[in-house]
């Protein structure tokens, strides 16, 4: 994993004109964030990250990264549980997290009072699940993963994001446990032993001691964490016939990619008919992680 | 379970005006099909049942009963696993139902070819859900199952049923196995123990000898199967966060109904706010299993 200190990066990978839109993203992650700028093609053309502190200061940080860049508006994808229900009282918090000082925290209006631009706000996952919707042809319905720290979800189903009365909690989805993995207790803080809790980052070091960055790609145990991977995936082909899942995060590697593949076809066992099993399961389209960023971008634009 | 003979009904709820559209429903299962005729208010003017037989046979009297009728459009529901991507050259088929004779049967073309209407062709379980989604109020995330001889569901979210690559096979997602219930081997033909394996209407008689019908509502199995179908509304709830689950199907007993809710409440333990447990998991509200019809007529006007 990488760390991140007080550094402050920014990369113009294309050049703003004068006729063009700008539009804004924020990615709140648990451990960093990323602020961007895009223009109407929604490529970055400026960019800074910085380590997420507390809310204050974190949103202070993102406040002087924006202010007088003139964005005409701004996506933003933080971790959750969140409320991203427009109607709803509590709409722009960060809920219940267990990350200290986040919890029962409004972190968009202090933003829009700011910067006075719109907000979209929704989920990093949701963010990222968007913004591999419009980076594809034909993904009319499309479920994205993030198999990291956490296990996250969002589903783009013809071009909208789903969630109803919130978003997505697909990372904590019971799975069948594998005889091999019977003594694991899981790490999942709620559930111990949901998907997050068997097929997480955390759970390589808690099942063998040692770093997960640290353990070998073709270890035993990425055939049972992929197995867990594969059964989420074919609950969620069975109950919305998605075309598309993409799994992101830094546990996923294209070894594993090709277990899950592997394992996803024996649960489903042909039960229903996948044209493509070659592009079905696929690692994200945008590179370096930058799906939520293009997400957001777009997400912004759509406020307009 | 009713005995379906060669009997035809034929019920008059509401008057055929001069001025008014009429839509038709097909609601095909396998053991009867239920073709009505509806007004522009989706009130039912005219109704017949009859038993499935062969596809031909079967076919023939759904053309008898709508020639002449002047119908603008109908909605088709069938038992499944169907087609109904548009622009798949299967497209109106039956495809791999295990029932005799109508695997791999076109059974859209020749209704339209005889009597010339555009049709809706979905599955039963999907109509049943749009005849829900337009009977209440606020039901922009509708998840219907029908717990019956097999254990079928559809999705509406705002308005559009789900499904990219085909229609939901939720009836066959995996479930946890109950202590209680390991010796049980679960009735599904595919998978052994799903949720229809584990909680359709055949495990009553399997598990304990004696018909489904004559099981007492209070006999301990259903605290099982109860617990099944409730581990699968978690699920759905996790994955799209509706706002309405309605549970259907010969199964379904308010009895049963109030199992599932303790045992949802039980499995999903505060993990998401659920607004109102009182309505979020309920009974049809389209009485006497008319939700499909309802629905069909909806779909059909809706093409109009």
């Amino acid at each position: 994993m990488q760390e991140n200190k007080q550094q402050i990066k920014t990369t113009i990978d294309a050049p703003i004109t004068s006729d063009s839109r700008l539009f804004g993203s924020i990615e709140g992650g648990g451990t960093k964030f990323v602020c961007a700028i895009g223009n109407e093609q929604l490529e970055v053309v400026e960019k800074v990250v910085f380590k997420t502190t507390t809310p204050e200061e974190t949103l202070q940080k993102v406040i002087k990264f924006f202010e007088g860049k003139s964005v005409s508006a701004i996506g933003m994808g933080m971790f959750g549980p969140l409320e991203n229900r427009l109607t709803h009282e509590k709409y722009g918090y960060i809920t219940s997290t267990p990350k200290e000082g986040w919890a029962d925290v409004d972190v968009v209006r202090p933003l829009k009072e700011a910067l006075d631009v719109p907000i979209y706000f929704t989920t990093d996952v949701n963010s990222s699940a968007y913004g591999e919707f419009i980076s594809r042809e034909k993904a009319d319905g499309l479920v994205y993963y993030t198999i990291g720290t956490g296990i996250g979800a969002g589903i783009v189903l013809n071009g909208e994001i789903v969630g109803v009365t919130g978003h997505p909690e697909m990372g904590h989805v019971s799975v069948k446990r594998l005889a091999d993995d019977a003594e694991f207790e899981g790490v999942c803080p709620y559930h111990k032993d949901c998907l997050e809790g068997l097929a997480s980052g955390p759970t390589l070091e808690a099942r063998l001691g040692i770093r997960g960055e640290n353990v070998a790609l073709d270890h035993p145990v990425f055939e049972i964490i992929g197995n867990y991977i594969a059964q989420a995936c074919v609950q969620v082909t069975l109950t919305i016939r998605p075309n598309i899942i993409v799994l992101g995060g830094g546990v996923m590697s294209p070894t594993l990619l090709e277990i899950v593949k592997k394992e996803f076809k024996k649960t489903l066992n042909n039960y229903v008919e996948i044209e493509n099993m070659d592009t079905y399961l696929s690692l994200p389209a945008v590179v370096e992680n930058g799906s939520a960023t293009i997400g957001n971008f777009a997400l912004a634009k759509k406020l307009m």
